[in-house]
């Protein structure tokens, strides 16, 4: 499993506004091929931003399925407007830590 | 209940070293008033770079109740040298989305 993490600045003031097209964007998102769950949380510290978690079966289901797709041009003409700046998007694995 | 997020850049070739220290660390932080879960993740792109959540039952039990305590200078101790540049922590509150 991987775990997409995305921090994302949305233009002050534009809030509701990304807030009521995230709750849209998200039925696009789960139903995609290789998709487990996702969270978007907000900021204490930054009022516009928001943390996106997506747990995807493999990072290529998030990176050629669902980028590579035609739901992703919806989701981009949904939600994409909102960002500045543009969000930088990293994938995280589990890790085994050593035993102590 | 709070998410707290770091993203925690390593010093480069220090990764073994630190994951060995985290292993042991996990257990201050694990015995904390207040924390519920935590998880820690290798970044995919950047091989030094990993994700640390911790889920807190309030902003409080992370930056009063854990901050202010002893067990924190061990924590400190253990792994606050592995960081650089250090890292910038943020706390996430759930969001309830707009219904469709």
């Amino acid at each position: 499993m991987i775990l997409e993490v995305a921090i994302l600045d949305v233009r002050p003031g534009k809030q509701d506004e990304f807030e009521i097209a995230f709750a849209q964007a998200q039925s696009i998102i789960s139903g995609m091929c290789g998709y487990v769950s996702h969270e978007l949380k907000s900021c204490v510290e930054v009022p516009n931003r928001y943390l996106l978690l997506v747990n995807w079966e493999t990072l290529e289901a998030h990176t050629e399925g669902f980028r590579g797709s035609q739901q992703y041009q919806q989701w981009r003409e949904l939600l994409h407007h909102f960002y500045e700046p543009f969000p930088v998007v990293e994938h995280y694995r589990s890790l085994a830590l050593p035993d102590n």
